[in-house]
Order: C-alpha cells, then structure tokens, then sequence
C-alpha cells in the first residue's frame, strides 16, 4: 500500500498564484476529489480519475478521499484559497477522526494556498497590515450569537477583519446586523472593501466608509475586508499602519 | 519612464511553495530591495542590481524603492511569508504617502505569498480551521499594554491565535506575559504549537498543552499557534474543527 493524501489550496482563482508543490501534488495524483468547480480547474489526463462533488458534503468528501489513499490510491482533495482557512482541512481531519484508527498511519499532508484575504488584501494595498482576525459569517455550523459577540469583540480590540462567506440568500438580514454591529463600534469612516472574484478575469472591487456600507454590496463570493480606525487611503491604495494609535 | 514595483511574498522559505507569479517579477526585475536574507535567496544574473539592507529600515527601504521605480527600474520588494502580512506592504505604502504626489502614479503591485502562519498550520493540521486572529507580538510599532488587550479579547473571542515575532532578546519577559494572560482565560489543555523555519531544512515543530508551554520555547524565528478550547488531536496533527461549541 502506497497510497497517499493531500489537501491542497488552489488558491483564489488565477493560475499564476499556484504554488509548485501544489502544481506537482496535481501532477502525480490519481485521484482528485473536490467541490465541482475546483476540481474543474485541473485540467484532465490519461489516468487521472476526477471525483466531483457537491458542497455542503465536506464530511462525505473527506471520508472517500481517506478510503481511496487506504486502498493505495494517490488522492488530491482540492480546496480554493488554502485548505485550513474555512475549507478542506479541517473537514479531513474530522472524518480522520471518526474513521479506522488505521488510517491515522496514513501518508497526508496539507499544502497551502493563497487564500482569499491575503489575495484581496494585495489588491486593495495592505488593510490587513497589522493585526488582524479571520471570520466566517456563515451560522451554519455555529450559533449567530457567537458571530455577533466575535464582532462586538473585534472591534473593540481594533482588529482589521476578514469576512468569508458573508452573505446568502438564505440570510440575507446577518449581514445587515453586521453592519449595524460594526456601525456601532467603529468609526464611519472606517473603510470596508467587497473583493469578489479577486485574481479573476471578472475581478470587482469596491471600498466605501462604514457609513456607506450596503448590505446587498456582498454575496457568497464576495470577500469583505473592514479596516480600523488606523485605516488610510493613499492614491488608489488602502493601507493600515504598523504602528498603533493617532 | 516604463519603470514598476512590486511587492511580493517569498514565502516561509521553501522555493516550492513560491507561486509563479512572484518567480516571474523575480525574472524580470532590474533591481531587488530587501532584507539582506530575503534578497540573498534570489539567485544572481547578468544586468541585476540586488539592495541588501538590515532589518528595522523598512521605511528607507521602501523609499528606495519607489525612488527607483521612478527612475524607470523594474523593482522588486522581498518579503518573507505574504508581504502583506506583518511585512513590507504596509511600510511601502506610508513611504508613498510621505513621498511626492507623483508616486501614487506609478505602476505598483502587491503580489501575495504562503504566509509563516498558514505554512505553520498546514504542517501542524488545522489548527486555525475555525475563526482566528494574527498578532504581532512586538512592542516596538504599538504600545505593550494594547497587546495584552488585545489578547485577552481574542481569547474571549474563542479565536485560535498566531503570533508573529513572539519574542525577542531584547524583552523575553513580554512572551512570558503573554502565557499567563493566556492561562488566566483559556483552559490549561488548549494545544500551543512553536513551528521555527517552517518548510526549511531545519524545520522544528513542537505542541505542548499550554499549562505546559513556556517562554523559551519561542525565539523571534518562532511562529506561536494557540488553539481554541475545542482544538483536537488526532493521530500527529492538531485541527479545530468547523462547528463551533460542545
């Protein structure tokens, strides 16, 4: 049995932002298991065996990629950004977890990507240059409350902030109460920045203060960046400070 | 005048994981600015000018910088990691901002890199698969007392935590500090991980329970990841997983 596992990051969109250990993890698989449109962006070859899968079946995903590496196979589970920023890794070591304890002497390795912040953050200049918090706003695996007092929390400890999955049909007021919490805590000058598709042909990027701020300016593939009150606009660039205070 | 700059991230130190785009500004710079290590890692080539310079003149060097990208050069800015990140992002930016207007014309990219605490987190699992916060521990850019509010927010927040430059010689006491205040609001079983040169050669990783981590297993190389109440072990990775709670 020489089978393996990998869970790579793909990054945010453009090829360019592939890391070479991650291009080779994709080189040599036999396996490549993801949500549909990441598995989509490796290209095939004789030999590769593609295995697409719906979201939200993270736990699914992981399980059968885990049961392919045991049968020898060498598995790629592609993530977007980087695997251990809200995406796969996390999902992998849980079905590790619940699975045979055999399958802890497996060959697995988590290789990084870029992930979605730090790609939109370049564009935009440095919002994230000093210190900074990650947040999924998604509730589907938390409470909301926790989310809201994660924010109130934030704020009061000047933290830039990063928001993946800020917004979705399905509830579509969270993001709304977002905004009023941060209305509350931070100055309305603070700038906040919606990246969707960053690195892509269909880039779109816009930043507006707080006060400006709109609910329906993020969806699902947007990335939402909220500066501090340090923030500051220079030419078409928005940087925060590494010193702290006025 | 046909001159640029970028910024770009080298990543924690292994070539492998340098995207593409980065290997290119590399190959088509004239001129590379940096710290003398950063700058010692792009191989020599006929007709390029390299700019060692020490640590702690980020500000001179970003300046430099964009004076010779004014000049026409093609310049390219080392970072470690993303530079993004606790790095030179930030510090181009407040030299454009102290610079003539004319800079803000130029034709400047930030391009981003594996940053040391997501290399860290791949290698250990997942230790920062649910929200987190990045902080700098260094006082020299923001008064200490706001770091130790800082990280008694995060730690109510229930974010996993990365540290950058932990500790130093110049104050070893402020990361001792650190540990008691994290000892006095988290449970003393929360995994902390020390990862120095993460993906080089002389990769060292160690976790320890934080009843159990003391100040000297840190040094400036070092990257500090603290998990949440809810971080695992399984088999020899740490993750935190997706759900929130109990």
């Amino acid at each position: 049995m020489s089978g393996w596992l990998q869970v790579v990051g793909l990054g945010p969109g453009n090829e360019a932002m592939i890391t070479p250990e991650v291009s080779q993890a994709l080189a040599t698989a036999s396996d490549i298991i993801g949500y549909i449109p990441y598995v989509r962006r490796v290209p095939d070859r004789p030999g590769l065996r593609k295995h697409e899968t719906d979201n939200r079946v993270e736990l699914d995903r992981a399980t059968h990629a885990l049961e392919l590496a045991a049968q020898g196979a060498r598995v790629v589970v592609v993530s977007s950004g980087d695997p251990g920023v809200f995406a796969m890794a996390s999902a992998l070591f849980e079905a590790l977890e619940a699975g045979p304890a055999a399958w802890c002497d497996l060959d697995i390795r988590i290789l990084p990507g870029i992930t979605a912040m730090l790609a939109a953050s370049a564009r935009l200049g440095a919002p994230l240059g000093h210190d900074f918090c990650a947040i999924n706003l998604s509730d589907n695996l938390k409470p909301w409350e926790l989310i809201e007092t994660r924010l109130r929390l934030a704020a009061q400890a000047g933290f830039a902030m990063a928001f993946y999955n800020p917004r979705s049909r399905s509830r579509p007021h969270q993001f709304a109460r977002t905004l009023d919490i941060l209305r509350d805590h931070l100055p309305q000058t603070v700038p906040v920045s919606f990246a969707r598709n960053v690195s892509r042909k269909d880039e779109e990027i816009t930043t507006v203060p707080l006060a400006q701020a709109r609910p329906e300016m993020a969806d699902m593939r947007t990335m939402v960046i909220v500066g501090t009150a340090q923030t500051r606009a220079v030419g078409r660039f928005i940087y925060t400070p590494r010193r702290a205070g006025p």
